[in-house]
Parts: structure tokens; sequence; C-alpha cells
């Protein structure tokens, strides 16, 4: 059987071969040449756009490089029955440092800060009112890999942790105080200090936040969302904090992405961009290297794999 | 007997009066109506300056409002078995938030990203490398209050902390991996990626942080301190980070302060100044006035106080 895979070292690629020594490895460079090789493919790394997909009659395993899988072809995935594979717990952990950076960042005022440090300015503590979590309610919307992690660290600072979760069955760990199904979530926002999006875009998540959600948050809430933009929808968004609805908004991804220079986004005091950045991490790279290898195990010995998409959910 | 007092509101003064019915309180609205005041005074709430404590024959109990003490005439104490209670407790949860704002701030690039923002700029996840907490070492220098609840938060994000605590007899925290003397400082910081400087400034702490404590961190470590100015030699610091010693430095104090416009610290870009704002919280002055409900009851009946400050350790 034979594997598609983008370039990698040789110190990776022997590794993936020790891993799956009856796999062949088919070495693409870009996506033309993974077209060339894809009517040899029994499974493919990375490489997964239709017009590839369609040239590989092969093909029965996809794995991702990315958590999000909101960009593949999924009526040929459903058509085909072909597994696909994400890298869900390779981001949870930096995608949570970068939600409680920006919510500390909002509640120690540190933009104003920054800025007030740029002017070398000592400002007065009385001009700006900083807070402090403990007491404060988060409400973590979507409990997986960087809902989780999320919650872990809002919880060490004292905060009330109310999350929603697809799958309640499954336990709820200690430091998650309320766990609800995605069905609750308009009878949980209005009681959330702060919202941390941490779904990621399906067709059931596209615009969750919109001009009714933004509404029944709490005047001084914020919401923070490192995981896709599209999940906020940008107008009502722009609407909300015109309007004083909400805080402040802390956004890793936009919609547009890269948000545009001139957007309305960019200069609010109440808003902090970054430019999807929350998913690097020095250690991204091996623990994605560990789970392909790990796969591609299993795989050659038609196991299980591991963070098997469901093609009905698109998670 | 008779407690003198800084002006309060009238709920807050009802409070204290139910707190101690036998007592008297003397409310002084400055520093000249206070020392008008002394001579008559058992206690004495936020007023300590030298003269007042001498012109106040029968004083044998000041409470602070501050956590850090250093500003107290220790002498007179001394001399005159005055018991001296600090806010230690009040202040740990929000400097502890702020502690962890800033060492977050600095693994996320906030500085940079803020300052791209302000551009308007989406600028490329390459140019920068954000780091993740997970496996880090943090050293929380001086595991009291603040110390405590910074290492609270810091294992919430997988970090290995390590602590120095001058009572090392007291039971070390499940969320602390290691716990050492304050005489192991040296052997410590080689280990740490971020150090937490939580000690108070006394006579013991002053430049406990200069060229050889520098030359013994990691080359890409960060120090971070939100106790007090002095404790860290700010002319050393500047060399280190002017020779590339360390990585960075987030000050939520500095020696001068405030400091002055000009000072090469303000423009670096591997350092976040804030205003001595770490203390500032909506809950702060609450949980303050509980605490001075509690001593005054305490002092009324004859009981031990909360908070007693070691007058020859002075903390």
């Amino acid at each position: 059987m034979k594997m598609l895979i983008p370039h990698m070292t040789e110190a990776e690629l022997g590794q993936l071969r020790a891993s799956a020594p009856a796999l062949d490895f088919l070495v693409a460079r870009d996506r033309q040449e993974a077209l060339t090789l894809a009517p040899q493919a029994h499974a493919s790394f990375s490489y997964y756009h239709p017009d590839l997909v369609a040239a590989a009659p092969h093909l029965r395993w996809v794995q991702t490089r990315s958590a999000g899988v909101d960009n593949c072809p999924f009526d040929q995935f459903r058509a085909r029955n072909i597994t696909l594979t994400n890298a869900r717990d390779i981001y949870g952990i930096q995608l949570a440092d970068h939600t409680l950076a920006l919510i500390l960042a909002f509640s120690r005022q540190l933009p104003l800060l920054c800025r007030a440090q740029q002017r070398q300015e000592w400002v007065s503590r009385h001009t700006f009112p900083p807070g402090e979590l403990a007491g404060q309610t988060i409400l973590v919307v979507g409990l997986g890999g960087t809902g989780l992690e999320s919650a872990r660290r809002a919880a060490g600072f004292g905060m009330r942790v109310l999350a929603t979760r697809r799958r309640t069955s499954e336990p709820k760990p200690g430091f998650v105080d309320a766990l609800h199904p995605p069905e609750d979530l308009h009878q949980l926002l209005p009681q959330a200090d702060w919202v941390a999006v941490c779904v990621p875009l399906t067709r059931h998540t596209r615009d969750l936040f919109s001009d009714r959600e933004f509404a029944l948050m709490k005047r001084n809430a914020h919401i923070v969302c490192v995981t896709r933009g599209g999940i906020i929808n940008t107008a009502a968004l722009v609407r909300a904090l015109e309007k004083g609805r909400i805080g402040g908004a802390g956004l890793d991804v936009t919609d547009p992405e890269p948000l545009p220079a001139g957007h309305p986004l960019w200069s609010r005091p109440d808003v902090i961009i970054t430019p999807h950045a929350a998913g690097h991490s020095p250690h991204a790279d091996t623990r994605m290297h560990d789970l392909l290898c790990q796969n591609v195990r299993r795989f050659a010995r038609g196991e299980a794999l591991l963070n098997v998409v469901d093609l009905e959910l698109e998670y």
C-alpha cells in the first residue's frame, strides 16, 4: 500500500518508515505533484483537495495537519466512505494558553498599558479598573481538546467553569462546574463574564454567535475565539461592540481572514486581534509527527485510527 | 480603648463598630489630623509614619492597608514591641493574575502583536515564535500569599513549579513540585524558564536580583516582579537585558518608581512595564475591610491577630 506525504526531513521520513515498514511513501512537494501521484495512493497526509480525492480511486484514509477540518471535501469523503483523521489534541495546549492570555490581557488592562508604555507614561492606577478572575464565570463553548485545556487553566484561577459539549454522556471533569448540551447555549450566555469559543467550524456552528447571542451576553462580558473565523458573525460582532452590548472581543481568527486594513475591528480599544497565531508552539510539529507515526502504524496493521472525524457531524 | 482610622463610608464604619462595640474609633482625614489624635490612640489603621508613632505613647497595634511593609518604622515598632499586621492574602489573587498575565503576554508574543494591531497589520505567523507553558519550569521566589496563588495558576498550565520559602517546615502544597529554602536560589535559577519574584522588599531582599543572579538564569528566561521595586537591581537588569543575558522582564514595580520618561526600560521590546497596577481589583477593598473587622474584633477581645508581621524578618 502507498501513502502520499509532503516533503519532510530525512529523520522524520525514517521514523515514518520505521513505524510502517510495509507501507510505501510517495513524497509530493506540492499539490500538482500530489495530483500526479494520487492514482497510486491508498492514504494521504495533508493533501486532500477535491481534485486530488477524485484522482485517487484507491484512497481510504486522509490525515489532516490541522484540528479544524472545515475545508475538507466532506461530500466526497461520505460518498466513498473515506476515513478522515484530524490533528485534535495537537493544538489544545497552545490554543488554551492563547485563550487565557487574551482573557488575562483584558482583565489586567494590558492593551491600554501597552500603549501607555509606548508613550513612556506611568498612568495613574485610578484611570483604569483591572479586574480579577477568581469568582468570575467562564462559559467554555465546546469542551473538546481546546475547551478542556482552557477549562483546566481557568479553574486554576478560581473561576466558575460552565461548558457545553455534544457528548454529554462522557464524564464531566472535576474542574468543570456544570456541563450542558449545546442546546442550552442561550440559557448559559447571560451567566458568563467570559465566553471562550472552542468549537470547530462546521455547517452547524457557522454564525453560532450573532445578534441574538450577543444580546444575551452581559454588557461587560468578553468573547474570545481562537478556533476558526465564521463561528462568530463579524458584522453582528461589530454591531454589538459599537452599541456597547458586550465588553470586548479577543480574536485570533477572523472572517474575513486576514482581517483587511481599515476594518473597524482593528482600531477598537475593546478588541484584541492576533493573526491566527494561537496554534503555534515549538512542540506542535513534534506532537503532529508522533500522531502521524502512530496512525501510520495503525493503518498498516488494520487497527482503529486515532482522531477519527465523524463525517456526519463534520468534526 | 481608641483606634485611629482614615475616613470611610458610613456603612463601613457601622460594620467596624459592630465588630468591636467597646472600641472608640477616631477618624482622621489626613496625616496631620492623625498626628493630633495620636496621643489618644491604642491602635491605628493605615497611619504609622514615624512622627505619629512617636506621638502615640499608648499605641500597641498597627494595621497596614498594604501587603508590603517596607515603609514601616521597624526600629520604633521593635523598641516598643508594637504589633504590626499587614494586608497579605488581600492582594495575592490579583497579584498572581497579573503575574500570569505578564508571563502569558511574553509567551504568546502579545506586545509584538499589540503593536501590529496598531499598524492594522496581519503579521505572518513565521516572523515570531509563540511558546507554550506546559513542561516549562517556573521558579516562584517566595511562596507567600502571592507566590502560592501564582504557583497554583502555573500548575494549571502544566508547568513544573519550583519554589523557595523561608518556612520550609510548613507542608508543601500539591501543585508545587519542589520547595527549597531561600539559600538554594542560586542552584535553582539555572533551571527556570520563568522567575516570578514574589518576596516582599526587606533589608534581606533588597537587590536580591543583581548581576550574579541574572548570569545564572537561562539566556531565554524571563523575570517577572509585581511585589516591590528594589528587589531587582535596576541597573543590573538593564545590563543583563542589553547584553542578552536573559530573555526579558515584566515589571509592575520599578526602582525608581514611577519609572521616569526616557528610562531605557520603557522602550525595550523585551520588557513589559505596568504602573504598579497589579494590586488593583474590584474586590480588594472588600477583602481589606473584612480583614480589618476581623482584627478589630480580635483586638477588642484580646485574641491573637491575623497577619502578624515578624518584626525581625520584617515581613
